[in-house]
């Protein structure tokens, strides 16, 4: 018998989920001793995780584990993180501020405050070019909803070629060369060693003055002062920033005030249960089979 | 030799775009007397149209050719109109809107102003059901769109069933059957007898609450008074209008200041003049070729 302890903001809705799929000789734990699965936000389960001596398998709701690579926790276990339950919702961020822009939401709802009929025209993503940074499950998915809109899609990876919606990879040195004749730069990086700071001011000094940067991934992935500098000085024409260094982004900070700058306070892509509940048992039904589970985590890359 | 007037605001892109092609047989009329083709705006057409004693083939670089249908002018010539190049202007309209709705663009901009971080989660348009008013090319775009991001679509209309992402198809008196569910309606109907004031006090009574009705077609499908009414009593949730009874929609209009409409400015789908000449092209080859014109309108129909 498997005893599963939950550890989530949400954990009503998982224990309602994971019951419904009835799954063989697994129980809730009636306490932490007793566990050998985990469900949970890292956050949750990173202050607990060296008391739960019996523990083999932790399944994160999130995508980031970052609270569970720290050194002083144990790793004698299975990590796997929530994957693939993204793709969907990264797309829909992304086309929502893209097309906002394209479409200049924001000045037609500025015309129609003053009753002013408006007929600039728009702009079209057609034609334009969109930068991943990171082309994994999610960048996929934002290369798939490019190509429908008819855009062209460059990639740059650490090394893999995945997505077949991708019209040009570069690796390695090839990070300006890829940043050249952007029209949007969107970055989906993990947090690992290798994306640290990756968006530096070499990189946004490649980039046309009239791209957007979009940051729906991780933090720590951008330079901020370097970003911050090249907006105020208008050398990029705008970012839209879901992520930062520290969260919430402290009130000081300038990236609220730069007038071409959205802040979307880490919302681009939430777990949904019902999503992330599927994944886990998905995995369970592997364990049970003794199949390898998906989404294990390297504690050495980060990811 | 057929000899070519050119009657539109985008006159010397087209005569470049026209030009470029290097069609056999063609070309431009030294004047009004010499013409045989006419290519441009239906409302600088009409009013020289009676005067054009030459013309065969009108070429409009608009969809809607209303001021063509005034009985006072003419009708023995053929008629073609811009088609099968809005699909994908609308689709970036519409999508642009729902998904701004769906993760609350302004309201996340509202929190940016006052320096708020605001974690509260978006929606999503996955699951959520939209209903094509029309389903014809601009339709079928919009289908295969809502397809991608997994929403389920319904689609009224005369008679017709011809795109394959259409999962419901609703017509005649099946209006309230086909509104009951909407998260989103989306009017793309031509201005003809058939379709005026088919939006109106009952089918917005039919509309959950939580709909929100767009409308990038035409101004006349649409019961004004009744709309405004519905969202004034937020009876649905909100509206987003490019088009309009009058335009451009007098400043005393009380949608200009109702917090629940956006208001486009006829902006929604602009005629590209390279899309438009690359019509014009085709139709003139088949027009030399003897074979049949592409999107003739009907002068009783109207489109």
């Amino acid at each position: 018998m498997h005893r599963l302890l939950i550890l989530s903001k949400h954990a009503d809705a998982y224990r309602h989920l994971i019951d419904d799929a009835r799954l063989p000789d697994l129980e809730m734990a009636a306490d932490e001793a007793s566990c050998d699965i985990v469900l949970g936000e890292p956050s949750l389960v990173a202050p607990a995780i060296n008391r739960l001596a019996g523990v083999r398998w932790v399944q994160s709701t999130w995508a980031g584990v970052e609270p569970l690579l720290d050194p002083s926790l144990r790793r004698d276990y299975v990590l796997t993180n929530a994957r693939g339950i993204f793709g969907a919702p990264m797309s829909e961020y992304v086309f929502a501020y893209m097309l906002a822009h394209e479409r200049r939401l924001f000045e037609k709802f500025a015309a129609q405050r003053e009753r002013r009929w408006d007929p600039a025209p728009p702009g079209t993503l057609r034609g334009k070019t969109i930068g991943l940074l990171g082309v994994g499950s999610i960048g996929g998915a934002l290369a798939r909803t490019a190509k429908l809109f008819g855009m062209r899609v460059k990639g740059y990876t650490r090394e893999s070629e995945t997505s077949p919606d991708v019209d040009e990879y570069f690796h390695g040195g090839g990070r300006e060369a890829f940043a050249r004749d952007l029209d949007y730069l969107v970055s989906v990086m993990p947090n690992t060693p290798a994306t640290r700071r990756l968006v530096d001011a070499t990189l946004l000094a490649a980039l046309p003055p009239h791209a957007v940067f979009i940051n729906p991934g991780r933090g720590s992935t951008v330079d901020e002062a370097a970003l911050a500098d090249a907006l105020q000085a208008k050398r990029i024409a705008g970012a839209v920033l879901d992520v930062f260094d520290r969260e919430p982004l402290p009130p000081e900070h300038r990236f609220w005030t730069l007038p071409n700058v959205l802040i979307t306070s880490h919302t681009a892509a939430l777990t949904v249960p019902d999503d992330l509940a599927a994944v886990f048992v998905d995995n369970y039904r592997r364990l049970a089979a003794g199949a390898a589970l998906r989404y294990v985590v390297s504690f050495s890359d980060g990811y």
